[in-house]
């Protein structure tokens, strides 16, 4: 397959029979008034016809900006990420920024390998969902002198530019909601720790259990490995061969919950007349599944588009807002119900 | 914000006291064998102690390959075209390949734009999983000579490079099947037919239908303007309404089944006593409403990754096979039972 040869500034304007430098004015919308009017006619007709196009490339070692911004995202199969990155890209195309998508698939070295790729690359900008808590290449992007937001998540560092959500008010609603079907033995799936949501959604449930004056029973919580089916299904197979009795599972997100489902349907447990479950995120579908998931509502597409207004911001030289925290709700569905009498 | 300057190739050479030519041989994998090893050492310490990294652009102006793909897919939120991503980004990168993902929403205007961009960068290939059967932007890019590969879907004609799957051999298995428990009044939700899945899926319904003895009557098919789950809920609404009876719906894809199970639940018909209902994909989570939903497998990640192979070859100036078609499985789940006596 051979590529067509590429039409240059040159060829313009021997075309036109003008300096390289008047053609590259002419067809700068912020450099033509410099022109005269038939000359700049004269051109744009002439690079049309000859198909000119302007070499990304030449135009960012000209100008050191690549008007591109690499995007990271854990794992672009959990169904929360798709409408992110929608938000994402329709922030980010009406500045005419290109995002470019990679999934690290929860593993460092292919998240390292994809930075190194990006940075070498010269992206503008950068946002991050995939961050840890405790981040080697969060660290490593930071240092690059590249303006970074996160989304979803953050590092535990000061001076980071992020988009979150409010999890101690879903975790508190949540429980607060279970609370008022009666139930008083709760279990919590918790996320992984290493995660700013995993951590932050769990001492929400230590500091809601406490507020809501239910037992510290410390027994009552398994800790997931990863955000997804397999974990949550683990989890509750683990609190049950335990012998903890429980009436409601408070899930640190919807993948979790959904394993939950599935392994208390295993062991013949029927949801929500035997358990309450509770889910976080509302991702796709969860309305849909058997039962419907009473779920914590957070904002998939509107957390991506202010991810890419703060980072343009960063990208212009401004201050924006250090970190911007977007409301939560409580969605209930039919996954919760009021406890059994003498449970 | 600032960015922090680029070492060149040239400031290492300066470091090391050798010629430039030497530090981008000593740097090049293929062409490291030339250079004394002493000196490739020496140049690879000082271009890590620098913390230099080739500058893509400049490595894409003197090669004129940006080692980038463009990927266009039509609708992110649609869950089975991330792992068709996945599939594509990890073919693509064992060879070094980044792939730049853009969405059109099934927005013509919106995937020139993007072409356009993509294009402007300078990709050595792209992969378009948005492709209709007559399509201005395909049409577009093929006159650009870069290398393309249809994915899911191909265009109305000759000399495309496509993955898709045996469509006629889905349609054939689900309606075998639904024929099976003694459905004869069958009705079709078909997707657009703008779209070659939507036309072949139909034809291979009208065809089955013949084969299997059933009455050729169009009244009991309803086509779909996208395949989405307001769409499956439309196409059920209407049928109901025109007062067609039917005992199962052979729906084009897994979106339109779930609208229609939502719009018989509306209408108080219990799925599948009343009507039997078969979606097509087996996308997440189809295995997790209410009911299990019975549909034909298509391979989601296989189709990326063959896609990102065939692209390889295209790349490399090999010729690769024209269309790959990948076979595909009936699963059955709770959403299909046998006809009740009497209907």
């Amino acid at each position: 397959m051979t590529t067509k040869k590429r039409i240059t500034l040159r060829e313009v304007a021997e075309a036109v029979g003008v300096h390289v430098s008047t053609v590259s004015r002419a067809l700068g919308p912020n450099t033509r008034h410099l022109i005269n009017s038939d000359v700049v006619e004269q051109v744009i007709r002439a690079s049309r016809q000859m198909d000119y196009r302007r070499h990304a490339a030449a135009y960012s070692l000209k100008t050191n900006r690549t008007k591109t911004v690499g995007v990271i995202v854990p794992d672009i199969t959990n169904a929360i990420f798709p409408p992110m990155i929608r938000g994402i890209e329709d922030s980010l195309s009406t500045a005419g920024y290109l995002a470019i998508v990679g999934n690290t698939d929860g593993d460092n070295e292919r998240e390292r390998t994809l930075l190194d790729t990006l940075v070498g690359r010269g992206i503008d900008g950068l946002i991050l969902a995939s961050v840890e808590r405790k981040d080697d290449v969060f660290d490593l992007a930071a240092s690059e002198s590249i303006p970074i937001v996160t989304v979803n998540r953050r590092p535990d560092r000061d001076s980071v530019h992020s988009i979150v959500h409010d999890e101690s008010e879903g975790v508190r609603r949540a429980l607060t909601h279970l609370v008022s079907l009666g139930h008083r033995r709760i279990a919590m799936i918790a996320g992984p720790q290493t995660l700013s949501t995993g951590a932050e959604r769990y001492a929400a449930f230590v500091q809601s259990r406490s507020s809501l004056n239910l037992d510290s029973d410390e027994s009552l919580v398994a800790f997931a490995q990863a955000y997804n089916e397999s974990a949550g299904e683990h989890c509750v197979e683990e609190l049950i061969a335990a012998g903890h009795t429980f009436t409601a599972i408070l899930c640190a997100n919807d993948r979790l919950a959904v394993g939950a489902l599935a392994a208390l349907s295993r062991r013949n447990l029927i949801c929500p007349k035997d358990v309450s479950v509770t889910g976080y995120n509302d991702m796709p579908m969860v309305d849909r599944i058997d039962p419907p998931l009473t779920t914590i509502r957070i904002q998939q597409y509107r957390m991506g588009f202010e991810a890419g207004s703060m980072l343009q911001k960063l990208m212009n030289g401004e201050s924006p807002a250090q970190v911007v925290v977007l409301p939560v709700e409580l969605v209930i569905r039919s996954s919760t119900a009021r406890v059994l009498d003498g449970r």
